[in-house]
């Protein structure tokens, strides 16, 4: 029952796959920074070989270089200050919570500090409930701390490459595509090798203390997961609200009131703007990605400490979900070489296929090295904990397990890409029902988001059915992992977005021509469909992730049914399924609310500084960045706290059944919202920027910038705005973070939980 | 254990009632109907005593009543051909799944004619489930042709009453409150009494095949559940898809484009604009609150035949769903008697306090009623057959159980008037929003529409969680009875909308002066939240229906638990919870695909019909009625579908088990979509009218019609125009047909379905 690799093997892999991937992560940052942003000679020093060079353009204009950089600086100086004030209020929240789970896990046993009966093997002692309780929380304030790292180093990262995008793109498209994504690239490279080092890291130190008893160090690391997700989530609602409100603000006034362009100089808000891309889709989705990816890792772990090699302590095949991680490193690294150095993107038409081949290469080497990590570090067969039975696995079975979620993943990546990019019929549909105004826009882009959901929530029923069927709930959580171990490039096409979104408004900040603005377009407009296919990831793996949680809460609840047909569950389910509107009700007011300051701000600087119209007066763009900081600190404590809140609530008053049916309902309804949300709005962005770009005969005619249905699909590009970068993607920190809260706090629930039904 | 009502006394009373029930809808049109249509001079005899004419403005005008008469005419001729052209194709769809029904259910036992062993009482025998198959399909025949003629009769009064209460609104507001609300009532109370009578010939004359085989009697009577709602589903989506298609085409050439009103008859579109209020608001709505009443009188019946009471064969405590029902006419038609003869309407200000204490008054009352009868109709204690269990129930149990299902479809009806009721802060939000442009405008209305759905669903989770624990599925279904139980008063206030609005319109197009126009828009404005509050009601009682529905399939399937917790349940959760997104997408695309037709057409007669901007020449009403008879006769056959054959397709292939998962996944996905759409659609439609009435200080500063607020409004209101008349209120259909169906086949999948399992 050996396992090919051995233990000391495994403890040499996955830390050298880490280091590789931090080790080239750097490298891909220093060629980044080869681009220098101070005015140097065009003496085929800057950067690489030049030979793909279409046109040189003001290579030498100084003023622009400075201005880039200063540009560069003012974002990058708003972004570390806003995310410094949040986590100072996160800070405090974090610590408070700290003490909860202390207390509350604590208290399970009486803060007793005598050892226990395990509860899976009862031959054997397992430490006692206080030093899981100490454990969960120092293991909470780390994922807290690594989620805080990754999102922080994403910002910088990004705000580091924006303007090497910009001062790039006056050289061709090719040459600013490859800087874009080798950002892209670090900070995928260094988040993907960070989580994995530190929960590695972690797993060895706990070990010291819980030697044998790997019970209670799988429950304790469950904490890692749920710090990340927490901080995911008030990274992403804040700078989720942060980046709307600046967005809308500013389009609302600039672009329809006052005719002036996306990203103009004179907008007051055009600095808060560019901050919040940083902010919300950077950090944001960093801390929300790394999330993922922890509460999967844990979710695998914890299912399988109860396994049978977990019994017989068998510590590759334990480690089984952390190699595949690894080995997706290894894979992520070579496919990113194809799009840098074993092909060029020579043309605008080159960008979608090329990002799009980055799944399809990622996928198919994953596959493969899936195959040989579960030849090597798994049994031939062993069994599973399923629900008070066990269950036999081969490890063919695992292989395809992990296989069908990695492939799920690629499917969904497919379908929004369809639907979001405007090379395909229904975003053309979209940009065409703009010919009768921005109802029928609005009408058709929420019926296109609506329809999107449909295959994505196939291909994710079959990845569960089929990994539910070999594998039971670790199936499920491996499943989730294989979503998830091609991390680093997705993360990379996906960080891409926004730092191409922010070259072109530096490039019109810094008032470059419009043939550098048409291209860092060119690059954002793939951008915004890689952002959704990321989102589709995002929620795809959450997803499946949450069922894993849950079902490994149900486990450690200590229930064996969720049976819908009882008054308990199936209340459960309906108010669960109604939390993702609540949810979603809150943070688009928000931004909505938040924007409507910004507005009257900007209009308020328009008509009181003398010949800022003119361009002769400068805008005060730090009151903007406050109004954004401000309000997203403020609005993102109410739906944070329904989100950490309602675990608790629920399970301290109604119980673990209960509960149980509002994770399963907030999962169910969570999921389709998200999609169709990201989906809906990603749609309208890109249905302007076909109108904008007016490449065929078709765009042409709903065209020029300005026209009837211009405005239409203005006026639905900003409506999408909260739904896809605030709403959708915190929705499936929602289902994620309610399951792994849920699953931390299951010992307390099934001890003290349920008040109200004691009493009745 | 015998009941204080003797079964004769049940014989008697429940017919007595109905019989009450539509003379008194008689009495009602009658007093419509002395609102002539033909020129008369003032004399007096016009209706009934005139002392409330607050203004008589002219009455003697023989041109504007020849004028409205024509209109009326046009119109009713509109609905009566859209709708015989419907039933046509519904026709052939209903013969042909009656073929389905019968060959499925009498492939049960392999059609064979001999009596079999009862399945809950086992000492006895049962009629052959060939006989079953016959009966269920005859019941399936009559349930839909009683929601044809339910719906068709509606379409009739309502064309009959807009052109009266226009008339009437000459004399002032009180009148055509009066008329309009009238008219509703003559609806209402023909409906109620209709369908309990159908119900109750049904049952009575199956006895004489069935006598004392109850469990197969009330098997078959479900089949009404599903003729009803089947024909519910095409009435409200093919309608639901006309009256859309022909508004929003309407308004987006006439008033967008053209600055022309509302209803002007210069629109080409106008007529089948008021068309479609009385195809899809009222007919559609008739038909769906006749499956409503119909699926949850057919699933409390069949839980209630295997009880305590049903095998004892005790008639009156089996017939007591029937009783509340008749219970509910009488009350109704008291507290009808509040507002037209107890108290006057004389402001516009009393018109929605008048609508909204008909809830109250219909309530308090209902609440008493319903204690007599679960006093009087019950034994004081019987058991009830719950998933293999029996539980023994109480009267005064049941009593809370149909209370509370009452009292939160009061609460669910005063929060949907509080989320779309231009006299609160919501709506009036929303119309703030208008300032800074329809993209605000639609970003606070979808935020408002989501926070709309927490209240009631937690009314909706209190409701199941009582019902459910005091007596399993029948209190469900009991509670669902209970919301429906003033269905007469619900279904006149829910008309008296679509009349007004009809009633406008005629004005508009028969030239009136503005004070007819603004009387009837304030009519209107009511009607708009009395809508809301309709489909609040339908979505309300559509989920107890459901969930009883979905219990009573569980329990004839023959499974004991469906737990989330095992893959073939969770995925068909998952699916199910996409289902109303499919749904939403195909009906919201298909408006929007209609309308652009409609956009079209409007346009080209506009630009080729000469002198018709300047009211010289007619235009060609006839061509837009029939692309939208068209549009929605070819564009309701794939929602249709979908609906109908997705439990027939989950049940052959995945069997009873997955099939659960979709049918619980629908209902808790469906009723927030659902309740969302329709609010955020009645507070775009009202934050419109706040604007445009101008009555506060805060509304004036948004208008006059025309400024960009208003235009920013309309936008909303055209959107909401699919959301609150189309999708929305098609979704509670999904829910309950996909249940009932479920239903009627569970013998047929239960013995031959799963194959796609059976193979694996």
């Amino acid at each position: 029952m050996a396992t090919i690799l051995s233990d000391l093997g495994t403890e040499i892999l996955i830390p050298i796959c880490a280091v590789i991937g931090i080790l080239f992560s750097l490298f891909q940052w220093y060629l980044v920074s080869q681009v220098t942003l101070s005015p140097v000679k065009s003496d085929g020093k800057n950067g690489y070989k030049e030979s793909l060079i279409e046109e040189e353009e003001g290579i030498n204009d100084h003023t622009v270089v400075t201005k880039c950089a200063e540009i560069q600086s003012a974002i990058s100086e708003g972004a570390t200050s806003f995310l410094f004030t949040m986590y100072q209020y996160v800070g405090v929240f974090m610590v408070i919570f700290a003490i909860l789970i202390f207390v509350f896990l604590g208290s399970v046993e009486g803060f007793s500090t005598s050892s226990k009966i395990c509860t899976y093997d009862t031959t054997k002692t397992c430490k006692p409930a206080l030093m899981t309780a100490v454990f969960s929380t120092v293991a909470f304030l780390l994922g807290a701390v690594t989620s805080v790292v990754s999102g922080f180093l994403g910002m910088k990262i990004a705000t580091y490459a924006n303007a090497r995008t910009t001062l790039e793109a006056r050289k061709g498209v090719s040459k600013a595509f490859i800087v874009a994504f080798r950002s892209g690239a670090v900070m995928g490279f260094l988040l993907a090798a960070n989580g994995l080092l530190v929960l590695y890291i972690t797993i060895n130190l706990f070990k010291i203390y819980y030697g044998d008893d790997w019970e209670g160090l799988f429950e304790s690391i469950t904490g890692y997961g749920l710090g990340g997700s927490s901080m995911a989530l008030f990274g992403r609602v804040g700078g989720g609200i942060y980046t709307k409100a600046a967005d809308v603000g500013a389009d609302l006034v600039g672009k329809v009131e006052r005719n002036i362009p996306e990203d103009d100089p004179r907008n007051p808000a055009v600095i808060a703007d560019n901050v919040g891309d940083n902010v919300g889709d950077i950090a944001g989705m960093g801390s929300d990605l790394f999330g993922s990816y922890a509460e999967s890792s844990c979710a695998a772990l914890v299912v399988a400490s109860i396994s049978s090699f977990g019994n017989t302590h068998d510590f590759t095949s334990m480690m089984y979900p952390l190699i595949v991680s690894s080995v997706g490193i290894l894979v992520c690294l070579i496919t990113t070489l194809f799009a840098t150095d074993f092909f060029e993107v020579k043309t605008v038409k080159q960008i979608e296929p090329s990002l799009k081949n980055q799944l399809i290469i990622s996928t198919v080497l994953m596959t493969i090295g899936i195959a040989i990590v579960s030849w090597i570090a798994l049994p031939s067969s062993f069994t599973i904990f399923n629900f008070g039975a066990q269950k036999v696995v081969k490890n063919w079975q695992l292989f395809l397990c992990v296989s069908v979620g990695l492939w799920a993943g690629l499917i969904i990546g497919f379908v929004t890409e369809y639907y979001t990019s405007n090379a395909y019929s229904p975003v053309q549909d979209v940009a065409d029902s703009c010919r009768t105004g921005a109802a029928t826009n609005v009408i058709f882009g929420l019926a296109l988001g609506y329809k999107s959901v449909i295959i994505p929530i196939f291909a994710i029923a079959v990845s569960i059915f089929v990994s539910f069927s070999f594998a039971a709930m670790y199936g499920v959580a491996v499943a989730a992992l294989g979503m998830l171990s091609t991390i680093a490039t997705g993360l990379a096409i996906d960080a891409y977005g926004p730092i191409s979104d922010n070259a072109g408004g530096i490039a019109e900040m810094a008032g470059m021509s419009h043939r550098i603005r048409e291209r860092t377009d060119a690059l954002d407009a793939a951008g915004n469909t890689t952002a959704a296919i990321g989102k589709g990831f995002a929620i795809g793996s959450a997803a499946l992730v949450s069922l894993a949680l849950f079902g490994a809460f149900v486990s450690r609840a200590e229930i064996t049914t969720v049976d819908v047909l009882t008054p308990k569950v199936f209340i459960g389910l309906l108010v669960g399924a109604m939390l993702p509107y609540w949810f979603s009700a809150m943070t688009m007011k928000s931004v909505g609310k938040a924007a409507l300051k910004m507005v009257e701000e900007v209009r308020r600087q328009f008509n009181t500084i003398p010949g800022l119209m003119e361009g002769t007066a400068k805008p005060d763009y730090a009151t903007c960045v406050k109004i954004s900081t401000d309000a997203s600190i403020k609005e993102m404590i109410a739906p944070g706290a329904l989100v950490m809140l309602t675990p608790l609530i629920v399970g301290i008053f109604f119980g673990v059944e209960t509960l149980s049916g509002v994770l399963a309902g907030s999962l169910v309804s969570g999921v389709q919202i998200a999609i169709s949300a990201s989906n809906t709005g990603g749609a309208w962005d890109n249905a302007k920027k076909y109108i904008e770009a007016g490449v065929s005969d078709h765009a042409k005619s709903l065209g020029p910038k300005g026209s009837d249905p211009h405005k239409a699909a203005v006026i639905g590009d900003t409506i999408g705005d909260p739904l896809k970068d605030t709403s959708g993607p915190s929705l499936n920190i929602l289902i994620k973070l309610m399951a792994v809260e849920s699953l931390v706090f299951a010992p307390f629930f099934a001890t003290h939980g349920g008040l109200l039904f004691k009493f009745f």
